[in-house]
């Protein structure tokens, strides 16, 4: 009996603004209206705006990503109703393709302004930067840093099923109390926010409560999954995700053609619109049989394999850049290694910038290595050395001497000149681990 | 012309206490005196004590571990000149092979008691445990954890060259700093400690001193590596370090049988005596030729591989187990993540205890995620299924119940009853995420 | 600068006879007229049809394949003129994508009866046979071989510049002489054959000379590769095309869904209609520089993972199933390993004719492993465990007893009962090494 | 409880001829003398010679190969009984680990003179060569073979129970009807022979009648595996062996550092003195219950891992050297295929010896790519790129132009020159294809 062709349960509209389209929504909330229903064992196309609703350009500039508007990102496709999912079950989801939409086979990568949404390095890196990638099938590569191409880990950075009332008002409460306590100089959640509150085809009533009570999409959540912007979460992955109302609520978007651990420029990933090919199956009874407080994923068959040889690890400790000695913390530790690897970048003629958003998209291992070895945590990076079309290799580097090469510039905010970006990065080069060593300073 | 066979240039005594053996030290000093010369170029063997030098003994009962003297551990084999070696250079350590000693056929991993040690989850987990693993070729197997049977990514815990006194005394005053400022009511780092210092063949006046300054063994450091206890550092690898005194004086120890990334137990390696084959090349000036601030490594080509699809991938955020919401903070979501992965276990019938201890040591991939998406970072633990000898897939689960098995239990302090140690368990199990929902308590 | 959109070069028409579409052609022969012309540097898309151009239907009846034209077979899209190739270059083809058509998610894999075509095993299994494969995202399925599922390793079959002259001279001199000298009771090679020649838009006259001159397609060549059939030389795959004719003529098609080494049935990939994605660069003078006499190339890094203790190998060896002694031939051992595994698989409930087609087109691995140790040549043949979505590991079935499960059929021709092609298998089976053991006999 | 040590049950001498070994033995044959016994479930340890039993000498001349006197070889270590096995039994044998001798860090690689043993291509190259390979942990070297170093994929040659008298006979009778009818100017099986048979521990009558009715060791058989040759039946294999006589009578021997996929030269593993540690399980009726008519077998998870886009693979079809066409002759294209790839690698400065020795030994995966297409077989050969110390690959090549580098030479007999053996190389280089085309003689 042949089999049915795939069902496309959304279609989006790139021509058309995000907040105009019925089956998109940029909140988490139990009351958004369903945008389609999907059987228990469908396989079904679902397209996906970019994150920030078509906000970037194909262009040689940055000004869109200084002055991107965070309040109208996340459009999320869904939410989809799963028929017979209920609170307690578990819905699989198996991701059997994820596609850029053929007529935009370009994407972005984009370090955010300090002062509009920052990100890991942001107070070495503060300026905004951008890079276009270009599609070719599985590969990528950018005119905004030359010398590199590589395959696609392509997945959904958001997918989840939306949160109970009784859910919603935990993490309201719990981010409430990490804002209400902050003493730092800088955000560090996101309480409801009503304006620029899209909620599918909510009348004006509903997107109105939606607004006030509804959970911004940004951080991932234990309970839900959410925004966990997971590189190897790829084709082929089935993922566990717990039911919390009826029905599911199932919503996905943020999908990225390729993501290192981390994403660390924020906007790291390579963000693109596309279509994603999901299979769903609601296991009955899964959160207590399977006892799961979390999503838990199986990765498909396919990532990108460059052979554990071909990888430059780099290590880092939880000393900060100003020399400064913190407790087991692995996010310095993590900041130092990537510091690392953009300094080793330089030698080939790259800038800061351009290491930067490569080391946010391409598909770099960060891993928690030492983490009990008191007072310092370590993790490693590793670099493929095979997505730079010239050798990297430490052993070649040593034997050739380095050639810098002429590696261009990344897209920079107007006015902005190579030496603004550079003077910083500079600075940090001769200030890190406050002094340095005299033969660190040849 | 035939290749003259591989110097031995430390053999290490089994049967005697490790502080009378000359070529072993355990501080980080640039005066201990030299052990061995190396010319470069050369490769050499280097036998190494396990790292609580020989406290651990290949029984069923805990106590060992439990009184553990944490002053008489990681006896380092070395110092050793490397010929030629001067400040600013580095030194390319290539390891060609890491073997367990052919009469020790056997390593532990340990759970510290949290008042002599700790470890990651310490304040779940606060008893000593331990699990004695047999070594047959490749493969290791547990009496104290059946059901399961693992290659070995063999490595050393710790390497590295000594620091000069200008980077000593670095040391000593920002993890001074980290102690005076400690709020916490645990310790944060260790400082200089006179009591059962090993110095090699010193003598009393220059033990004494070295005594007074030498910096603790226990954290890796950006500055040399150290205890940086990276897995995938692995056979076949080749780490760059930089060295800081003339002749470089290279040691050597805390050889691993295993590691699971993070290493979360502590003592949570496969712990072993053996013996460490190394090629020594000395780069001139690689430090400010490569740009050099930490160790950098290329693993070598023979790890063991499972393929991306036999891993189970759990994920954990940074809303710690009461509940609370941490900004950013990637060592709280490892945490949840590994808690993630021993409350799947218990489904097949292991006891927290010994999930603990086989997280710790088997090849466990422990990723940042996302580190951007305030106030969530997110983390991965992948679980090989294939160290199993049953499936513990979530497909089998679901399709065929899980069947608890009798999995015995690991080795406990005496007196220390099953409940004693499960009853910790079942509070946690109880009370994570502040409640929990209906559903999660079926 | 923004990048163009890639071009289409060819499109085909699924509802229209390929004899009839004029970029589409079915011989080897320097003068079939170019069908258009690509730059050196340019990424194109070519469409292609099935290559039996659309003879076989997605249905549950045989009778296409046992009565397809094989006169009527492997319509190339091309040739293309790359411009600047001459010959003595190399035209380096880089296949970025391949994707089955959208409006066709389906392929098939088909055993040719052996009055019509035939196969590798066709002494064994003389009739024809089909299995229709769903594609889904990057998995396929079939209703007649259930219990499996697998990630494409998609390629095409046929890639290759045209010969010039004197190269098809060759050919036809060298191919003539095996038909000249044959006493087989079969084929075996195939001349040139007016009927049914396909030679784009040449006209009646060009048409007719090239019926009578044209290499067939079915084989590979060692001067410009053809039908070579490689499973891995997949997506990302660079090759190495040896030109021999001024703008190198490329032409592509027969592309496969997935493939086993071997490709074993014949019409054994899971063949499809499609499009392939290709960058095209021209090297000059590479046959001289690189020393070429065939097309080398590197594979792309996205092939399907299982890690090697995933496989079950076969052995097999140059032994046939009457038990007569072959000398060093690797042809009868590889038949031998094949069969080896299809009767493995017999315990699982699967029709020798199910695995026969199954063995065609999943991505087995089959290595010439011993060459050298007379009388007997050695090959092995790797199947991967994690296509199938039971356990069919010897450990579970030897722990389990087999289970054998109800697998359904595949698709025979009209009025071939089950037992007319299960009785061959069980007559090979009871003859097999010539009489057998006493214990192979229970 | 503590686990026993592992027992060795056969030590080797050598210094002392095998011949006079007792748990050694060189012939196939139910009745010799069993060398000791293991329990079912029980490790142990089994010592082996090289397989010319020492007559191979460390130093930089083949006069020992081209005198090799080749009815004193394959001496293997047993056979041993195991407890409770009888025909129709599988004896599983798990390897879990290879190494080579301590006292004895190196091998060697051997190409035979076509008059006294030859390999896959003495017609090409008929002269006795040689190479020695120094082991450093996992890698070896080889100062005849400058610019490679590789991981080994280490592994025994030869392993196997007994035959039955029964099974004997068949094997007798098949090869001696082969070498009945044998037309070649060449051996082309190896009956059994009296002279320097070596039984272990049998009296001269026995022994007597084993020279007359034992079967040789140089095939592979499928009956019960032999010197199957297999370069990933490595440490972590699981091999299931048929059981033919009651206590399985299991030999190993024949033990290789390192093998790519055919071992061409004959001698072309790097061969050894070592000792393997297995494991040994009786399969109850395991050959009825599987189905085996061969052995079949499950590769450890530990393989060297270069990535598949690591991987040069050269293409070859069955036209023959001389530019005559066979009917998918899959040995042919084999000969092709290897033959492509020395002719890549002359452009390095390789001798054709130097990669003729070197395609043997290091870790080349060759395929049978397709096998239906008549009259082509078509054979993959893939090398990778990185076990050379320099870059090999196309784009480098064709980037830089390819610099000769001085690669030294091979050990060659005495008195032979260079000249010699690069004369013959050269006029295979001119006739190749049987003239070939203007612009391949560039």
């Amino acid at each position: 009996m042949t089999k049915a062709p795939i069902r496309t349960v959304c279609k989006v509209d790139l021509d058309r603004p995000a907040e105009e389209q019925p089956y998109l929504h940029n909140r988490w909330h139990p009351d958004i209206p369903v945008a389609g229903t999907i059987k228990d064992g469908e396989t079904v196309k679902i397209e996906c705006m970019d994150w920030t609703g078509g906000q970037i350009k194909n262009d040689d500039c940055a000004d869109d990503v200084r002055f991107v508007d965070l309040t109208k990102v996340h459009y999320l496709s869904g939410p989809f109703e799963i028929e017979g999912a209920q609170p307690g079950d578990l819905l699989l989801v198996e991701i059997v393709d994820v596609q850029p939409l053929e007529e935009r086979p370009w994407g972005f990568t984009g370090i955010f302004d300090r002062r509009n949404g920052g990100g890991f390095l942001d107070e070495i890196y503060p300026s905004a930067a951008k890079a276009i990638w270009d599609f070719e099938g599985i590969y990528c590569t950018s005119r905004h840093i030359p010398g590199v191409k590589f395959a696609g880990l392509i997945h959904p950075g958001i997918l989840g099923c939306a949160p109970s009332a009784e859910v919603l008002e935990r993490w309201n409460k719990r981010e409430g109390e990490l804002i209400a306590q902050n003493k730092l100089d800088r955000d560090v959640a996101m309480p409801p926010e009503p304006m620029s509150v899209h909620a599918g085809s909510a009348d004006a009533r509903l997107k109105d409560r939606i607004g006030r009570e509804g959970a911004r999409t940004i951080p991932g959540r234990p309970e839900h999954g959410g925004n966990c912007d997971i590189k190897n979460l790829s084709r082929g992955s089935k993922v566990y995700l717990p039911v919390h109302v009826p029905g599911a609520k199932f919503s996905v978007g943020d999908l990225h053609f390729s993501q290192g651990d981390g994403e660390i420029s924020f906007c790291g990933a390579i963000e693109m619109a596309g279509v994603i090919t999901v299979n769903f199956r609601v296991v009955k009874n899964g959160v207590a049989n399977l006892g799961l407080k979390s999503p838990i994923y199986i990765p498909g068959p396919v990532e990108p394999q460059f052979g554990p040889g071909r990888y430059i690890y780099f290590e880092g400790f939880s000393v900060d850049e100003e020399g400064k000695q913190h407790y087991m913390d692995v996010t310095v530790a993590y900041r130092q290694t990537t510091l690392r690897a953009i300094e080793y970048l330089r030698r080939f003629g790259y800038s800061d910038y351009q290491s930067y958003l490569l080391l946010s998209c391409a598909p770099v291992q960060g891993h928690v290595a030492g983490i009990v070895d008191i007072p310092n945590a370590c993790t490693t990076l590793g670099l493929p050395m095979d997505i730079f079309d010239f050798d990297i290799s430490p052993a070649a580097a040593e034997a050739a001497g380095v050639r810098r090469r002429d590696m261009g510039r990344c897209a920079f905010e107007t006015g902005k000149t190579e030496g603004d970006v550079r003077n910083v990065a500079g600075r940090y080069a001769e200030t890190s681990f406050g002094g340095g060593l005299t033969y660190l300073k040849k």
